[in-house]
C-alpha cells in the first residue's frame, strides 16, 4: 500500500462528450493499480438511493477490473473504511453527504487513514468537496443543515466543482465568479479551485497536478483568477494556510 | 397602519428588460401608500459594503417619494426596526444575511412586528428566503454558517427565487428542478414556490397573490409541478403544515 496521502478529486463523474466516469477511467484504474488495490468500497451518501446509486458506479468500475461494494452493505461503516485500502465518494447533494460523514463518524476516520497513507481517496463532485477544508464553495441547495461546514481537509484550501463562467445570459442570478467572490469577502476565506467539468485534482503526497480533459481555474482574495492548463502542477496550493 | 400581516416577496431586484427594481414600482409604492408609510429601512445584511448597497437602493426609491435609510447607520438595531413601519431586506448572500440577522437578533423580533400587523416586510432575492420557513432552497453559496437555516417565517414554506428551468444544455451541473427534488426528498421539506424572475408574492394577511411580470411554479413532495400565472390566488399555500 502507498506510504502517503493519495487521492483523485473528480469535478463530476459526468463530462460532456464522455460515459459516466470514462473521463477519469485513466487516472482511477492507474492509481489503483500501482497500489495493488482490487476492491473499492464506494459511499452514496450524498444520494438517497444507496442501491441504486452503488448498482451504477459498480457497473461501470467492476468491468474495469474491480470489485465496488456500498459501504450501506457493511453493518459497521467505521470498520468498513477501516478494512478498506480504498474509497470512492460519489457525487450528489453535499450538505447532505457530509451530514450523513458525520453522524456516520467517518470525517475524523477517513482524514487519518488518507494522511497516513493507509486509504487512498476518490471523490467525485460532492465527494470532492467533502475532501477540501470546508463545503463553502459548493454548488449544492442547502437540503439539510450540516453540524459543521468543515470537511474532511485532504487539501487545506477549497474546491468548486462543476466550475463555469456564466451560467445563463439574460437570467440575473449571480454568475459563478460573483459567488466565488462573495466567499473569498469572507475574512477566513481559502483560495478557491474552480475544476472545469472534465478536470482531476491529483494529490500524490506533496504534488498537486491537474488532470483529465479540463483544466481549473484559481481564485484567490484580492488577486485575478488564474488558468491553469491540464498538467499544471499546483503544489504551491497545499502550502495554504 | 395595517392590522395583519402584509409582505411583498420579491424573486429579485433585477429583472431582464428593466431597471433595478422597476417590475415592482407599482406594487412597493402601492403598499407603502395605502399604509401611509413614507420611510423605508433598508437592511443591507446580505452583502458586504452596508453604505454602497443602501445607497443604490435609495437612489431608485428615493426618487419614487419615500426616504430609505440603512439600518447600519442606527446605533441599535432592535431599535430601528421596532421604530419602523417598514422594512426591504435586499438581496446578496443568502447565508450572510440569516447569520447577520441571528447576530442583531432580529429574526423573533421582526416575525413579531410583522405578524402583529406593525411592519410591512418587503424582500427581494435572500430578503424574500429569509422570509420563508428556512433557507433550504436557496440558490447562493454557504459562504458562511449560520445558526441554522430556520428563517422568519412570514410564510409557512419554501421559496426558491430567481427560479429557473435549465442553467446550461452542455452543463453537466444539476438543473434546478433536481436540486428542488432533491430538496422534497428531505423527511420534513416543505413546498417550494419557485418565483421566476420578475415575479412577487403578495402576502395580504390571508390572502397570497401571484404578482409582478412572471409568474410562479410550485413543487411539492410526490407532486408534478405546477404553474401559476400572474394574479394567481394561491392562498392555499398559507395552510402548509
Amino acid at each position: 500500500m502507498q506510504s502517503y496521502r493519495q487521492a483523485l478529486l473528480l469535478s463530476s463523474s459526468n463530462c460532456h462528450g464522455f460515459s459516466m466516469l470514462e473521463f477519469a477511467k485513466q487516472e482511477i484504474c492507474s492509481v489503483l493499480e500501482k497500489n495493488n488495490v482490487k476492491k473499492l468500497l464506494f459511499i452514496p451518501y450524498a444520494q438517497n438511493d444507496y442501491n441504486k446509486y452503488t448498482a451504477k458506479i459498480k457497473e461501470v468500475i467492476d468491468l474495469w477490473g474491480f470489485e465496488v461494494s456500498g459501504i450501506h452493505t457493511y453493518k459497521n461503516a467505521e470498520k468498513a473504511i477501516s478494512d478498506s485500502k480504498a474509497i470512492f465518494i460519489g457525487g450528489g447533494n453535499t450538505f447532505l453527504l457530509l451530514k450523513r460523514l458525520y453522524e456516520h463518524n467517518l470525517v475524523e476516520l477517513i482524514r487519518k487513514r488518507v494522511y497516513d497513507g493507509d486509504l487512498l481517496y476518490i471523490g467525485s463532485s460532492a465527494g470532492t468537496n467533502a475532501a477540501t477544508k470546508s463545503i463553502h464553495t459548493t454548488n449544492d441547495m442547502p437540503i439539510t443543515y450540516p453540524p459543521t461546514f468543515d470537511a474532511i481537509k485532504i487539501v487545506p484550501f477549497n474546491i468548486n466543482p462543476h466550475y463555469i463562467e456564466m451560467e445563463s445570459e439574460t437570467h440575473k442570478g449571480e454568475t459563478r465568479d460573483q459567488r466565488i467572490s462573495e466567499y473569498l469577502e469572507q475574512e477566513c476565506a481559502s483560495p478557491v479551485l474552480g475544476l472545469r467539468e472534465g478536470s482531476i485534482l491529483k494529490v500524490d503526497n506533496n504534488t498537486l497536478l491537474i488532470k483529465g480533459v479540463a483544466g481549473a481555474v484559481l481564485f484567490e482574495k484580492g488577486a485575478k483568477k488564474t488558468e491553469f492548463a491540464v498538467d499544471s502542477d499546483v503544489s504551491f496550493l497545499l502550502k495554504t494556510q
